[in-house]
């Protein structure tokens, strides 16, 4: 299946993509989001034969988990691009925390900060989570997962640069993009086999394997998860790969009018463009 | 007023702390929690003269803010503490943030993460948001406090090893204590003239005067601002001064059974024990 959160006459809406358009679930089922309806799965499988309610042309799309809880950046995670920066292979992933007031959906505009003069694209794969656990082992991880989405990870690098931590760089309005929808975890190719590719006006920035993660996907998980519960709606961004703007010579970073798209195999094209913050 | 947040007779209730009672606001005010009659600040002065409804001694303390937003933690803000370990002052503050389902209220346990052997108390001055902004100047900045609590910002101190951006330490539940109560900006003493204790089974491991900080709390505010908007219950803990358990000779790590309070000048004191998890 695939999932998505959207906007149509004039409130907002959960549904499942099919030919050219989207089954409206928020009429047939009564969990108010679509993280809310992870909890029961069958009843979005049981709605998957409708005709569609909405065009996918007449739609808003939403952050594909609007109301998610808990969202983690991974830092580092190509193994050809901790290769090519000369990085020692750490025992534990970086991470960093996005809220989730950042979010943005497809088709919506990145809002490059009034703060920062160095907006940069991070094109990656997010991991949904599906239900909820704690100290989770690798080997049960992929049970949690609900499914993938395209993620824009968008960060200003200055502010990058204002502390170890990091922790501000994420934190800005409309800089994390999310969509255009979910694929279940059944419906996706084995990611070893996808590649993920981010455009910045139509030319090829970043193009990657998936399968070249330096810490698996059920790693993160696990590691994750025994620090702090994960939730039906938990988002995991798995890192960018190399070709971000900020390593270019020249560096190459954002700008109002840019448009960004970050595709994936098996999931489709997440495009955002790209506004001055007012 | 002192305000709170509390548990009983079967249900989550908020209030003001009077002479030895809470007068239960929720009784009064639709407002489904304290974070959410920040809005209506006089709906919450108009029953500070009614009786008590609860005796102190037969309510549950949650945390001050059970739902708040965004929870920001300052690391190395105490000038004191800079200079003993002999590091620059940097031009911003070192955050973290820490997920709300951490928290905990006064009388609560502490909970010690199975995954950690150095499990640290940190007393804090909690600041809370109390209306919403962003970009706020320095010059502002109190305008947007609703007041003040004592805050253990408890960090398991391997998990601070694991990686340089620290992110998951803040992260761990039950190891954010909260309280007892808020203290709103116009009831409090000069910051300057506070004092900070930290006693661990009795014995005093911090003591410091608040005024000492490196980056002052309208700095803090107006910095955290410029990223992200700050909104009613949102909360910055300003960091620790010198004497955690990580830094003394012997260490001294928190362990199942400890008791920990955490006492600020015009607050009062928060205590908690610590139990091991599971």
């Amino acid at each position: 299946m695939k999932l998505c959160s959207f906007r149509a006459a004039g409130r907002d809406r959960y549904g499942i993509v099919v030919d050219h358009g989207i089954v409206d679930a928020t009429r047939h089922i009564s969990a108010s989001s679509l993280r809310q309806a992870f909890s029961d799965f069958r009843a979005l499988e049981a709605i998957t034969n409708r005709e569609a309610d909405f065009a996918l042309e007449a739609v808003e799309f939403l952050p594909v988990i609007p109301d998610a809880g808990k969202i983690f950046s991974v830092l580092l995670n190509y193994e050809s691009l901790r290769l090519e920066q000369g990085r020692p292979k750490l025992q534990y992933p970086h991470l960093l925390t996005r809220f989730p007031d950042t979010q943005i959906g497809h088709g919506g505009a990145l809002q490059k900060p009034r703060a920062s003069a160095e907006f940069d694209y991070e094109g990656e794969l997010a991991v949904v989570i599906g239900r909820s656990g704690r100290d989770i082992s690798a080997a049960e991880a992929t049970d949690y997962i609900a499914g993938y989405t395209c993620c824009n990870d968008a960060t200003p690098r200055d502010w990058m640069r204002h502390s170890r931590h990091f922790t501000l760089a994420k934190s800005f309005p409309k800089t994390g993009a999310f969509g255009p929808w979910l694929v279940t975890r059944d419906a996706m190719p084995d990611l070893g086999d996808c590649r993920l590719t981010t455009l910045l006006n139509g030319q090829v920035m970043q193009n990657a394997v998936l399968g070249d993660f330096t810490y698996p996907i059920s790693e993160l998980i696990s590691y994750i998860s025994r620090a702090t519960p994960l939730s039906e709606g938990d988002i995991i961004c798995t890192g960018t790969p190399a070709g971000c703007g900020y390593k270019r010579s020249p560096p190459c970073f954002l700008k109002a009018e840019d448009t960004v798209s970050v595709s994936i195999t098996g999931i489709g094209t997440l495009t955002n463009s790209v506004v001055d913050e007012n």
